[in-house]
């Protein structure tokens, strides 16, 4: 169920275009971040709890402008697979398959892989993914 | 000289910080796109020209929290190369070499390498280093 | 029909919360303006055109904590009114209504009144209502 | 002393650009707000206390376009004014008097008024400057 891909649509906001007129390569980054957010939240994974995701590593390739209008994000776990999921105790890092669409496009404009590591924002330490998803059941902070 | 590395020092803005209280990762993004104004800046290549470079590919790790505060970036063109860089015109992107460090630290905090091409914004065409070099000798827009 | 007020929803993104959790008073600004565009395109005012909508002053109240999740815009051409809109070649300024509201609340979270100039992007030199109104019916460029 | 002015240089970074190619509107309260920072730093304030300055109220007058460069922020407590500050523990809000200059010019791009209402971050209820100052004066959390 962890490796159900989920879509996103967003507005592209005056803001994100450049001095070119199209989004700029660093708010691509905020858009995949939104659509991390809407996987956690399909997942019922709440992004407030002590242990939270940080990005360790980004690889975006930028395909097309992206103009004014709407976008679509489709964002999947990567890694670990379902296999490895059974020793989620092990597992400190994750990697999300992330795809940018243009409405009426059968080409991602952006390819991106996202790894995360867990982070117990309390403790500052690095954890596991055991840990990231044992906190998300824990009430709210 | 198009090797040389340039050093740019930005302080970090109230909105760069994300819930967390540490610059999101999609900050990091414009701080390397400062990193590169400045570069083209030190080498006198004016942005505003005819053809422009637009990022293809960004891979960045993060390897600390950026907090408040100054970071240094530092950047550097690291394809093609000196003997490569005779052929600009049969070269149809470059790819730059970032870092970014924190005050007093030896180690970067984030690194990059950023691909960009060369897009001449009148026939929305892709075009060599060649014709990027060349337009910025041409008089501003 | 000017004088139509015009929703529009928006996803609150994860960039947007500062380090407090909440939406930062800059953002509020980036709702607005893609508010307005929305209010241009729902009158079909094309915002590409070679007269553009500048702020020339903002005013805006704080009311309450914007948290994650979705916000609606209701934008309202403020002054000029319908009577004075005859005179739209005596007209410089445009005054917008922008109220912030997030879901379920009958109270606006934030209140603006946006004031703007109308520019002509190649002349570089400020026109009246009249003149944005008829660049808008040109055709793109 | 806490009326002093206080004066912050700041580069413009590519993304405040907006598709215009000069500084967006809303990107000036983030400079605004990096002015405002400057202005607590100088006067021994951590922002990072349990009770935190949160925007109330902005007023901005964007006068002249602000291009690619170098901006100044100057920053002065406007009220309450130094007999009123006696009574720091009557007082519930605080307004800056920010103004922003481009290199060289001795007329401000923009101008504003910012209204500031003190936050008790844990009890989350406003409290007065006095707390603020107060709260300003213990160990960082």
């Amino acid at each position: 169920m962890l490796h159900d891909e989920t879509r996103l649509r967003l507005p592209v906001r005056p803001n994100d275009l450049d001095a070119l007129g199209h989004v700029n390569n660093a708010v691509v980054l905020e858009y995949l971040e939104a659509g991390r957010w809407a996987w956690l939240a399909a997942h019922g994974i709440d992004p407030d709890h002590r242990v939270i995701a940080v990005v360790a590593r980004a690889e975006i390739d930028y395909r097309a402008e992206i103009p004014r209008g709407e976008i679509e994000l489709r964002t999947r776990l990567d890694a670990p697979g379902p296999a490895e999921l059974e020793d989620a105790d092990l597992v400190y890092r994750a990697r999300f398959d992330q795809r940018l669409y243009l409405p009426g496009s059968t080409e991602p404009a952006a390819e991106a892989k996202i790894t995360v590591a867990f982070l117990d924002a309390e403790l500052r330490c690095l954890v596991t993914l055991h840990d990231f998803l044992a906190s998300a059941k824990e009430p709210v902070r």
